[in-house]
């Protein structure tokens, strides 16, 4: 909790996302409330933990993967009884339909609880609850050990003072570490590399505002806002040698469903001939989903665009609004993909043969 | 009077900029509370008048010229003096820098000023007022019936069912009478080819979505709300077949400054192989600026972006912020230029010599 509690640390070093003491409450910075306020939640139930989940409370694939698991351990202790985890894992995993994360980590901690139960009776939540609190904790400290190993290999392409603009926010806020986007920019930052970063407002949710530019501004590296209409003048200007963005998934032929507008401004970078890398630790990367066309698109409600975030009606009532929450770069677009592997091509992602 | 406050009419046929009846104010919609409040403003001094253009309460390319024109009116009135004439000009003038239809109405009135300093004297404020009103209401006309040359040309590109987008509000709300980057909407609505309109909702001030949404659905046109940075998903669906924007200024070579974001749209537009118009008057052309390097871009304040419209803060108090209110897309991205004097190609726009 202190790490939690203390402003004064860069946010790659604060724990947003932790259990309460007794085991009993999963501890969420609410994104929501930022950059008003730091304030912290704690949820219980399944319903709960979903609720913040699709509420966007807590988000960011990677982090939504680890929110997931260890919602899972304070849900279940909540239910009282071994026997709900089919009941709890569903309800958290249909909170959001597009970030893999969220399945590939429920999928982890189901296998826990499967191994389990084939071990010899008596079963009792007491002696589950540790196995999947491991498991969880797990999760969350190999996604930490990627966004290093990100950071390390992203950093190496980061000249001294090079402009790099980022969209949404795939930042510290979206993995508890270091970010996926943002690691290149931090190790960057603390190798003294001094890098320019730019960030896309990125409606409708203003999460490259509210949280990218709080996080980087916080952490000290030099962060200018624009909004995403924005980014043709600012490539235009010269002032961007490189584009870093997240993913919520990445299908087997390189296909990336990331944060709307990430398929616009890659567009533009081509045009501008500014390389687009995507960062991303493989427990993004979806090998069933063989393209793009394989990505199971959120659709939010209209609300979110017509009413701003804080309800005032910005459009006239009844008006037809689209919403999509992702949209699909196509693999041409991508110079790269910074992984925990290395950096990698689109052929190279699934190159195991999994 | 009963024309503006008939709030039945479709928008294209209500009256957004007068005289008062005795000639002492001059009404403007304000534009800023739109779209939950329709008030006019009444102004009298130069000071107001540039107020009024500056925090676009009154905005658009050809209603910022009328207003100047008609402003200046009202300023010379209220100053009651014809000596006047030039620091009410300057003020007037000097209150937004993109837009070239300012300065070209004003300096329209300074020439039927000098003309009537030439006739014999005595001079005085009555003998000048009429022919000053008389010039700014030509403007006004003849803006009007460049809208409806845009309308018929444009129409004709129209098909039945087509997918258009249009950026920023280059609609009747921007010029008094069937707007330009909205009348061939208008007259393709009217001629019953149902056209399919996708607004982009044009941040940082929203007036795709406060102003052009508004003004579409109040005609009863078939009207989407999208954030920006859905252009590229939208494009990617299939649903556009073309864009038509308005302009600020044109430069002799095509080059046409607009609203920030026109730049970004145009260059995706290009890439889905989707025809880019842009409607504008030759009052919006600017055969002085060879290039779009010589159109000034206008710097609005930061806090536009980072306090959204009703003063929120959304981004870290004290961020650095970019807010060019224009961008300029290259004559290479833009299919043709739809004027009054018909569908033209840029090497066509100052074909007279001028």
């Amino acid at each position: 909790m202190s790490a939690a509690s203390d402003l004064s640390l860069p946010f790659y070093e604060r724990d947003i996302c932790y259990f309460s003491p007794n085991g009993a409450s999963l501890l969420l910075l609410d994104q929501t409330l930022l950059p008003a306020e730091e304030r912290y939640i704690a949820v219980q139930s399944a319903e709960q933990v979903a609720e913040a989940i699709y509420k966007l409370r807590v988000r960011g694939a990677p982090l939504i993967g680890i929110a997931a698991a260890m919602g899972l351990c304070v849900a279940l202790q909540k239910a009282g009884d071994i026997a709900a985890f089919a009941v709890a894992k569903q309800t958290i995993g249909s909170s959001r339909p597009t970030a893999v994360n969220l399945a590939w980590a429920l999928q982890r901690m189901e296998t826990v609880y499967l191994r389990y139960l084939q071990t010899p009776a008596p079963h009792s939540l007491s002696t589950l609850l540790p196995l999947l609190r491991e498991e969880a904790l797990l999760i969350k400290r190999e996604e930490a050990q990627r966004c290093e190993a990100i950071g390390t290999y992203g950093s190496a392409l980061i000249t001294p003072g090079m402009g790099i603009l980022t969209h949404c926010n795939a930042g510290a806020l979206a993995t508890g570490s270091y970010g996926t986007a943002t690691a290149p920019i931090y190790f960057a930052h603390r190798q003294g590399k001094a890098p320019q970063v730019f960030a896309d407002e990125t409606r409708p949710l203003l999460q490259g505002a509210r949280l990218t530019a709080y996080e980087l501004q916080r952490s000290g590296v030099d962060i200018t806002l624009l909004c995403d209409n924005m980014a043709a003048s600012l490539m235009n200007s010269g002032k961007v040698q490189m584009m870093l963005v997240g993913c919520d998934r990445v299908a087997r032929n390189g296909d990336t469903a990331n944060k709307i507008g990430t398929y616009g401004v890659a567009v533009l970078a081509h045009h501008f001939g500014i390389p687009v890398y995507v960062c991303g630790p493989t427990s993004s990367m979806d090998g069933t989903a063989l393209t793009g066309h394989d990505i199971v698109i959120e659709q939010r409600p209209a609300g979110e665009v017509s009413s701003l975030w804080y309800r005032h009606p910005m459009a006239p009532q009844g008006c037809k609004v689209m919403n999509p929450s992702f949209d699909v770069t196509p693999h041409e677009l991508i110079t790269g993909y910074i992984t925990e592997r290395g950096i990698l091509q689109a052929h190279e992602l699934f190159a195991d043969g999994e």
